[in-house]
């Protein structure tokens, strides 16, 4: 199915505002294998929505339309599309009753422009907006359908998976079901990605794969199509077995998972605690782990340790280590994983030490240079990288690596 | 000046990468008082591209493009210009010789496949990249102006500001010189910024204003045409100064500042010390002012002190003080600040303890509840505050406020 998006805005074509409607819907309908013609953007403007509007409807057999669906004067989404296809609008009855019981339930006043949001052109469908008070609708024109959706993101993105895409579906008369996975990988670039994948049988499968780098991470997307949801699920399943069979040291998560979400869940689900010591990291891993919601069951302290003397005094690392081996070194992270795991009495103590730069490399160790350990009171790991990016780069990246070697600690990978 | 934009790529039309592109051009056009049209996506296609430019050239005066300036064969955006315009294609050996010193320079391998970068439409002005190998180049066609740029944003925008507008604005012989600035605010909402601003007389100055919200701060444009970019900057100074004058304790900083790069100057500047004790905040503080250069030289140590033994033992706060006020309290946060500070030996100690949620909220203490207090050794400010937002938001909005108070702390604001 060819598709053509347009969304609608003075927040947009004045730049105050980045578009992040046509991406989100571009990815899930080309993962469906449909093709995407073109990405409109205009202003609040009837003309130029007409226009837009015009331009997609000669090209494509589908359009999304998104964005002024609001009661405010300047949302005029809905009556320039009217306008321009010649219809009238209607008030629906019941979409006024449904704006007016959510306002109430947000504890809102009602005014009058809220009312302009049961409007809908005649003959067109309501689509239900699950999130907000700016209801969809959809029409059929020249053989064409056009599907109009608030611009807000996160109700635009609900209305877009739960209802336009099997309205498209039922359209298209496709009875076939979909499944789709994405699988999440870290810590390898995508040419790596590309080649491990290379000689994988998705074709044979009836699997289509889509690569999405994410930095720091890269998403494996698999599409399949069946008569069942049981049947596409397990060409799925048979698909996903090839990826792990490649890459399975890099892969960390499914879908909505978060790194620092599976690392909390695993480490959580095996009662292990942790403290942290970072130095060059500055914070950043214990910020990522307690954006997880109950991270302070496991997460018994994090000490950024900056200057030598934190780490002397809180690390319990000898000043002479410092001295002989330099702050950043694999003898000073391993001695600041194994002093936290200790005066935080902790089952886990983890260490990050590095050159974040632009200042601070020395002779050997240039900027980039980075140890991170992992002790457990019997034994301490330590991992050695050289990284090529800039400070947040080297940052972010070296908070990937930990959070990584945690995981394989606790699956044993 | 009416402008359309042209982005392409099939990373766009599948979703792969979102276009950042559109969305910086139209806000620095839009500040200069043009007016953008349409900003359109299409794939890596000939027809695709000749028909969205024809789409342009129908309704703009000017017209940019960017993407498909690589030299692999997914890259025709030359080809299919030319193409459209009817032109033939010419090597440019300057372009070619800079080509080859820019890759030889990277320590890069020439293959002949990036003598395609040097080929230009027949009659094109070549336009200098700065940051890359592949150039831009102008066109004019039908009385309009056509700009073609390369899709890496940090070269686009490089071209943009340096090469493209300069050219914009010969072609449409303006002489006048415009000045810019950005006011960066934080911990106000956009609604009181415009309130606070409604009777500046913005208008009689000759200054225009833009507000563009980017959570948690807010940016204030302000940009002035005279004859002279002296005469230009007087009349923004002025502007300035009514924004200053009203809002003088939300702002942060000016053009490309961060709060945190603003902090650790004004630390530095006045040789201050720091250490930090974030409870709710997670180590997100100690991770920002860490992503300054040199900030090791002004944070002696921040503790995520997500216990409360750790709060105890690495902050001294007495256990019947966590007992009888909470963890999350006035009494407490006052106890951490000066606990660090004392422990660190530092000038400056900060802490924040609060309520992220979703889970933790007490009869009295719902989520969102925080307490942030800054202790320098003669007395400690604490401030409570009450945040509607997520875990994520709550996190962000401490740290914004944290930040403050120590800019205020140190200004004297």
């Amino acid at each position: 199915m060819k598709i053509g998006i347009l969304t609608i805005g003075n927040e947009l074509t004045s730049g105050k505002t980045q578009d992040r409607n046509s991406s989100f819907i571009a990815r899930n309908l080309y993962r469906l294998g449909w093709q995407i013609l073109a990405m409109l953007s205009v202003g609040d403007d009837d003309a130029a929505i007409k226009d837009g509007l015009a331009f997609l409807m000669e090209r494509a057999e589908g359009i999304i339309v998104t964005g002024g669906l609001g009661p405010t004067t300047d949302d005029i989404t809905t009556s320039a599309i009217a306008r321009a296809f010649d219809l009238p609008l209607v008030t629906d009855e019941a979409a006024l009753q449904n704006i007016k019981e959510r306002m109430a339930g947000y504890n809102l006043i009602w005014t009058d422009n809220n009312a302009k949001q049961a409007l809908f052109p005649a003959g067109a469908a309501k689509i239900v907006n699950r999130a907000g008070t700016a209801w969809g609708f959809s029409l059929k024109r020249n053989g064409k359908i056009i599907v109009v959706m608030p611009g807000v993101p996160s109700e635009a993105e609900k209305m877009l998976l739960g209802e336009v895409i099997p309205l498209f579906r039922r359209e298209l008369a496709d009875t076939t079901e979909v499944a789709t996975r994405i699988i999440k990988l870290t810590c390898i670039s995508e040419s790596a990605v590309d080649q491990a994948l290379a000689a994988a049988p998705f074709a044979e499968l009836g699997v289509t794969v889509g690569f999405y780098p994410r930095f720091p991470e890269l998403e494996v997307v698999l599409t399949a199509r069946d008569t069942s949801q049981d049947k596409a699920l397990q060409k799925i399943s048979l698909a996903e077995a090839e990826v792990v069979k490649k890459l399975a040291q890099h892969i960390f998560g499914y879908d909505q998972e978060t790194l620092e979400g599976v690392v909390a869940a695993l480490l959580s689900s095996r009662k292990l605690t942790l403290a942290l010591a970072e130095s060059c990291t500055g914070g950043l891993i214990a910020d990522r782990l307690t954006d997880v919601p109950g991270s302070s069951a496991l997460l018994e302290r994090g000490l950024v340790t900056y200057s030598d003397v934190s780490k002397e005094e809180l690390l319990l690392v000898p000043p002479a280590i410092i001295r002989q081996y330099g702050a950043v070194s694999r003898e000073t992270a391993i001695l600041m994983a194994e002093g936290v795991r200790k005066t935080a009495r902790t089952d886990l103590g983890l260490s990050v030490t590095g050159i974040a730069g632009p200042d601070g490399a020395t002779a050997g160790k240039p900027v980039g240079t980075v140890f991170i350990a992992l002790a457990d009171g019997t034994k301490t790991l330590c991992r050695p990288f050289s990284f090529p990016w800039d400070r947040r780069g080297i940052k972010v990246m070296s908070s990937q690596w930990a959070l990584i070697m945690l995981k394989n600690y606790v699956t044993g990978d």
